[in-house]
């Protein structure tokens, strides 16, 4: 397996070249570079003896059928869209180790087809809203269709650019009698690290609201609006980010993170008229999410009503907590305890297509270990051992899972 | 004199067509739309017998030559450029109001020459820095050439780009006999109408700072990153503009306005790895002023340092309070004296290419009442007899000028 893993590595450092920006890793929903690595791995595919479709929403589909008449399906990968400015791992790694799965099964037959899935929207950045790929699989992909980017495109219209056919949702859809949904990700925190060991059973996904705050209040001059006649939309916004900093850093458990903010006029000399910001907050507990959401929008409600600033709330995401199957985190433990792996769970802070696929069929996620802690940065990393220890429990989870 | 206010309204309203966006007024430094001004202004200043020349950084200037031989030049004016999505009267007003001054004098010869000026830039949205066009005029724009806007063209590529040679700068001083500057302007403040007055005599222009802040943190997952490992530049920049709110609200005459913000790389789910936001602080004290600066840039650099964020300070712009003329300011006294008009006097909190003139000749400004306040905003507005009262009063002007 030391050259499988080689090969692992080398092919997410050369899917690194498929980007919209040269010089870094940016590769949204539905971009020219996605066509790169879906050519790329469909070659992969055709020499595992794979078929390969892409479905209407973008998503890169290789299945390996079993020998056995009506064998379910075992979904297994990741997603294959980044974050602008992302690192070489977030996502890709699953998908690339889904077909390294499958070349080490080296033709062995088991008593399930494979599809290896690279989910095609999981980020939400293009369209505030994550997990679009993995949402056509369980069915609910079809309010997704009428979303609009920054530049006004809706989904729809994306999909049809691609030279997809978004009326063909029906056909993306799992099948029903499926048998379950493997996804191996990076931590893209610090946990693993601290604790020293390679892998990790994630035994829950925290939940997740993403939204917009609009404020309006109104333009005027920089030099001859007396303070207390102004409606400055970013003084609003900007007590809005100091309480969320404040709650998340009293809150155990919580993070809230502005990431995105846009200031109108945008003139040094003028008080800005409107501003629009993001705020994604998580919590492992629902109702403890809920109730900080809640306190801070109250909060927001407030700075702008003391400013004659109006705010309005615009729901991008909301996604539930979600506990990974006890069947399939089970089979993860014992694949990793038959070879002396340590085996530790933990709560993903970080939202997964796990977490959609979980809705329809039993679904687990194996972490690796993120060295330096850090995601959604080109400085993202793995160890290449920690992905050969990936890629010897995925493949004694696939002998298990047909063992039962 | 009703008709001619009328012509300098419908002027305005015009020339309010020429811009970079449709549907709003919105006319940068050097771009195609100050072509549009120009060549509608050319056609006024020839029917009045003015010639008129565009001078090296892109400033219209018409002159009436005097019948004295060697008469020295007055002045007349005000700029040309808008902030974006700008109201239709901020700066052309005065330059309208310039050629409407040479119509009412109906072909009458006075011991000067006047020369109406249409300044090329003086928000300083562009470059960062306000007044290049009258910088030009007092021998100090030599170092604007080397600024570069947001898409890092340099002012000299813009002028080159607009037709014009950087390198006759010198050509474009105004002449050292210069008998000094009027500048009419609306007030974009409250204070007129506040005393129910059309006009009034500024007295003197605050002193102002514009600098840029850069916070540079490190993006990381928003879902994956406790609070305390975060180094969130926006968390930083928004404790920064929360400081400067409440400096400005605690500080008689103070205003300190951020009017840009930029949050990289600007996903909901990545924590701000860099943000620049810009800082526009004035008073009418200069040593207020440096200090509530001072005191402020402290404050940002305790709350980047709390994050484990550098701050990078970059100055952009500094003038000093500038009084303006005592003689011009009384002949403009006793101008609207003579009409039985009121003249209180105002400090502007406003920056005008006044204060960049008045480091060379006697400067004054007259100030037409903003009916709503408004500023910066496409319902900035102007009363028509008030407009009138500035006509007559300035005609008063150039007659009192003349027979001194
Ligand atoms: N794994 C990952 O980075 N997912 C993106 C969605 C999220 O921000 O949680
Ligand atoms: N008058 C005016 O709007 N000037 C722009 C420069 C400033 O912001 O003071």
């Amino acid at each position: 397996t030391n050259q499988l893993t080689q090969k692992v590595l080398d092919t997410c450092a050369a899917l690194a070249c498929c980007t919209e920006i040269s010089g870094q890793i940016t590769r949204p929903y539905l971009c020219p570079s996605a066509l790169q690595v879906h050519e790329q791995l469909r070659g992969w595919a055709a020499a595992l003896g794979m078929t390969t479709r892409v479905d209407a929403v973008g998503n890169l589909r290789s299945r390996l059928e079993s020998k056995t008449p009506n064998a379910p399906t075992l979904y297994l990968g990741s997603h294959l869209d980044t974050v602008p400015n992302a690192g070489a791992y977030d996502g890709i790694l699953g998908v690339v180790l889904g077909y390294a799965l499958v070349e080490a099964l080296a033709g062995q037959d088991l008593p399930y087809s494979i599809e290896v899935l690279g989910f095609s929207e999981e980020e939400g950045v293009r369209y505030g809203v994550s997990f679009i790929g993995s949402r056509a699989l369980i069915g609910t992909a079809d309010d997704m269709l009428a979303l609009q980017d920054a530049g006004g495109a809706s989904v729809r219209e994306a999909i049809l650019n691609f030279g997809l056919h978004p009326d063909h949702l029906r056909e993306a859809e799992a099948e029903d009698s499926a048998l379950g949904y493997l996804e191996i990700h990076i931590e893209q925190g610090p946990v693993l690290q601290d604790l020293g060991v390679s892998l990790g059973v994630v035994s829950a996904i925290v939940g997740q609201d993403r939204l917009n705050l609009q404020f309006v209040g109104r333009a005027s001059h920089a030099g001859t609006t007396p303070m207390h006649l102004r409606r400055d939309a970013l003084a609003a916004a900007a007590r809005f980010m100091v309480a969320a900093e404040d709650l998340a850093r009293e809150t155990a458990g919580l993070v809230a993170t502005i990431g995105m903010i846009e200031a109108l006029p945008g003139a040094g000399n003028i008080v800005p008229g409107e501003v629009t910001c993001s705020l994604d907050i998580r919590h492992a507990r629902d109702d403890m999410r809920a109730a900080c959401l809640e306190k801070l929008l109250a909060q927001a409600k407030q700075e702008a009503e003391a400013r004659n600033v109006v705010l309005n709330v615009i729901p991008k995401m909301a996604e539930s907590a979600t506990p990974m199957h006890p069947r399939f985190r089970q089979l993860l433990h014992d694949s990793a305890a038959d070879l002396n792996l340590p085996h530790p769970e933990l709560v993903s802070g970080a939202g997964h297509d796990a977490q959609i696929m979980a809705q329809k069929m039993p679904a687990a996620m194996l972490f690796v270990r993120s060295p330096n802690a850090l995601s959604h940065h080109p400085d993202e990393m793995v160890n290449t051992a920690d992905v050969g220890d990936a890629l010897s429990v995925g493949l004694r989870f696939l002998e298990r899972l047909a063992a039962e």
